[in-house]
């Protein structure tokens, strides 16, 4: 019975979509969906969803090489050892291709959440990229946005903050030079219900963690105050509301903002002359809409959850 | 058929167990288990093994005037008001006693998982307490020990480093004023196997952050070279070896050393009269030991898993 | 937040247990359970509930003998070239004495059910035993009842029909020659909420069907008219309300009574002489509880999972 | 890893197709498949495999009225109440057409199975139809055979006895006068593995039971002698080896001959006009690569499962 929103998922396939703009690998691939099942005038109908895409721009001759010869920092050999036949063809689902699935169902869980809770929004920006990082006025500026993902989208690195030219620089000589960078993805959670979270083994910061980690080139994870809460002393920071526990306490929202960030390693795709304009320099500005993606998925999950939590 | 050893479990909880030292609660539970079913004459019968341990040095009455108050930091009111109707003694599942059922998980993961592996080794240490780092030469010290979780054991703050009198003095003094400190807990896994770890949603790291972020008061996670990646330029990163994955590609396992870290944030429990020396002025040294056994669950998983990866 | 009903608890294991009657073994165990957590002042928490019942009359050194030597029809010898390792004493998982954790569980469920629907009701009665079949008046009479279990529980042999008293008679007759006698349970449920039943997979029928054959020595399942609507016309059985669907629908409740049949063979602890007397006749007046255990946690589950059919 | 043997997916699918037969409907769908993932140079990738037939035939005007009026013993009134929003076309989820998924699920199982147990044969057909049954001669011819399904497949009503033909008139002239007819499927599985079925709650007898009840109009299922075993006397039973115990004991697969038996109802898609022609006079015949594919399925799993058995 949910509104299924064609045009939202059009549009966040767009923006993890390759070609979208020069910060980004140049490979030509509209992504256009197919809606198989799950759908009827208009509504979803409860039974499975099932939606494709087809790769367009794959040339499975620019892979014929890999065949033979494992690239570097990728994990073509890990997984060829673990299960004996693999499709060398683009890593298969080693391959960022298989995000544009995450998305998909992202867009899925968000229409579920928007219908069960309107006012919820989530945002996600690059928060560093290289040695780029946003200021404490750029935060300010954010927090005093409307918290719509268009106002992020008017960067084409995703990264709004008042530096944001010289990061599409940087971006930019990075994919000329073949070479990659790694980065910062922070996600805001505004008018989220209290109460979402499982105790002992599906907190939601766990759910969370998951979630984020399961995408690729991931390093780290972060919730509230993060590493930074290791520094502080308990008396002063429960105390004096210095503390910022990322809107959950006891592993369940509290209904205040949640904020979590995850770390980016530099992608493996480099100084490969083959795929030259075809890599992304950098995966941050294309991995946002996969991350929020995951975390409409983990609220989607957690909302259904929650029916059960009391008589 | 796995053989049960009685010793390590005790071990375990031994470690975890508040009153070990001087430096974590001074609560008294002796944590001593009973098992009452799935082993027989030594060796697990493949039927759930149930074990209990019984609270000694709870007082009920010390809770009481909770059930009127929630607790600062704390993750009373949230959890009321999700479940409405809550155990007000002590937090419940909310509280770090429901990591007694962690260790005792953990204990029989990792008889499984040496039954299978004999030659894995997993050593978690504090490599941070407050302001306390391990040096570099710390790090290599460890890097050549013989991976004994003893080793660490002799230190009562598990930081193995120089100035672990500083970290103690620091640890004493905040349990007496009833402060609190967050850290930072290190994970090592020596000869691991290669190849665990699911495609997708699985991924071995995945699994393993959300293990970690189960944990009560943990803020954050990392893979690796974690954040510190993201300032790295890929071309260098990957090229010249300087990378440090962690032992996970592809979000798989390669047989090198994994590595990982995860934070604490100072622990809620402070300023708290009632409880006067029953507190820990920093979780870290008592989680250890639960960090390795959610570690030791996630491993034991990931090689039954291994089982189905080939015909 | 529901009601713990504890003495609901005792009458169900009270109806279990072996002893209660002249037809039944006469192994005495009281059966007493310990509630060890998940419910606080009164009602459930919504943590784990575990509830342990301890043996009282199992005398290890009777099952010594089967150490060596595989019971007729038992499933001891497939049990052990399984698992390679067993629990030779009273046969672990393949016992019968699995079925007081069924009979705990179920109550739990029940004391769910009823919170939700407090005008359900479910009643299994023994619709045959060995040669002996309830009539048409009898059951009849059933149908006019007030659906209480209390009635079934007036027939030592849970056989509510005129012929209860021959019943009797070839139980007893059966148990003083270690003879044993097959049987069939019937289980109706009253005032079923509609909507029960998921499509394809997790029919409500399925379901029921697999938590009837779980329990041992069950050899067939029939929801409705069973095996005789082989034999009908289409056009009649639908057309002119003759066919009676057992309450289900494309696998769905419909809100009517529901209907289901169970076959048990006759048991194979026979011819046993070191166990004389402690062996059941025929498995069916015991057996009743416990399939509607299984039936109350399938309800429960259903009901549930009905929380999530629509916005 | 496992060899994709696509002409047994065909064959598969051809033998559950309307129109392949004139006992059958004659709705005119090709059923062909096609692969879109998870098969690489011949062989399962271990990703998912994703396989679409589209419907050819299917007019969805002829289901306009339905839209308006529920049809007799059908399910679409008790989804609609419960879905709320639903497909009138055909049945959505509670049509026979969700079938094709199963032999194509179960056609890949069984590539699976035979993969790991070459000598494995499962072979189903129709015990009885309407007031025939199979001779006691039908079946020792039947026990005598190779138990290759082409066998059974000479029969289009897959009655594989010395009355076939009058079974088939019989199917013929319900088909003609829009009559329905109900029947037993019976499936015999050789040279099945010992050891699979899980104790407990996966016992594999309950499994099974699960796996056939949960395909439409069914309305019950016997494993080895069923309900006749409830009328035979427990010394002779299992002492004389008289018992059939469908070469299953305490839940667990003996390696002996697996019988098992399940019952349908008379469809209910009757004294339809608009659909003359297009509707099945009993839905055994085309049940049987259904009630097969759901056995492969179930197996599957359980040789899948046995690899967690032992150290």
């Amino acid at each position: 019975g949910v509104s299924f929103d064609e045009a939202l998922l059009l549009r966040e396939l767009q923006r993890r979509r390759p070609g979208q703009s020069k910060v980004v690998s140049g490979r030509n691939e509209s992504d256009q969906p197919t809606v198989l099942s799950g759908v009827f005038e208009g509504k979803t109908l409860g039974t499975p969803i099932a939606i494709i895409v087809k790769n367009q721009d794959a040339k499975s001759e620019d892979y014929k090489e890999i065949q033979y010869q494992a690239r570097l920092g990728h994990a073509d050999d890990v997984w060829k050892q673990k299960f004996g036949h693999v499709d060398y063809r683009g890593g298969g689902r080693a391959s960022g291709r298989e995000t544009v699935a995450r998305v998909m169902a992202g867009a899925v869980a968000q229409m579920l959440v928007r219908a069960l809770v309107p006012e919820i929004q989530v945002m996600g920006f690059a928060s560093q990229i290289g040695p780029f990082e946003l200021s404490d006025k750029d935060i300010q500026n954010l927090l005093n946005s409307n918290f719509e993902s268009q106002m992020i989208d008017q960067y084409s690195s995703r990264f709004p903050g008042v530096e944001h030219k010289k990061v599409e620089e940087l971006l930019v000589g990075a994919k000329t030079e073949g070479q990659s960078i790694g980065g910062t993805i922070e996600i805001w959670i505004k008018n989220s219900p209290s109460g979402l979270g499982q105790p002992v083994f599906h907190k939601i910061k766990s759910d969370f963690a998951q979630a984020f980690m399961s995408i690729g080139a991931t390093s780290g994870f972060e919730m509230g105050d993060g590493q930074s809460a290791t520094q502080k002393e308990g008396a002063k920071y429960h105390g004096e509301q210095e503390a910022d526990y990322g809107g959950v306490r006891g592993g369940i929202t509290t209904g205040e903002m949640i904020k979590m960030r995850g770390f980016f390693k530099p992608t493996s795709s480099i100084l490969d002359v083959a795929k030259k304009g075809r890599h992304d320099p950098c995966i941050v500005p294309r991995a946002i809409p996969v991350v929020e993606a995951m975390i409409w998925i983990v609220l989607a999950n957690h909302l259904l959850w929650k029916r059960l939590d009391q008589l």
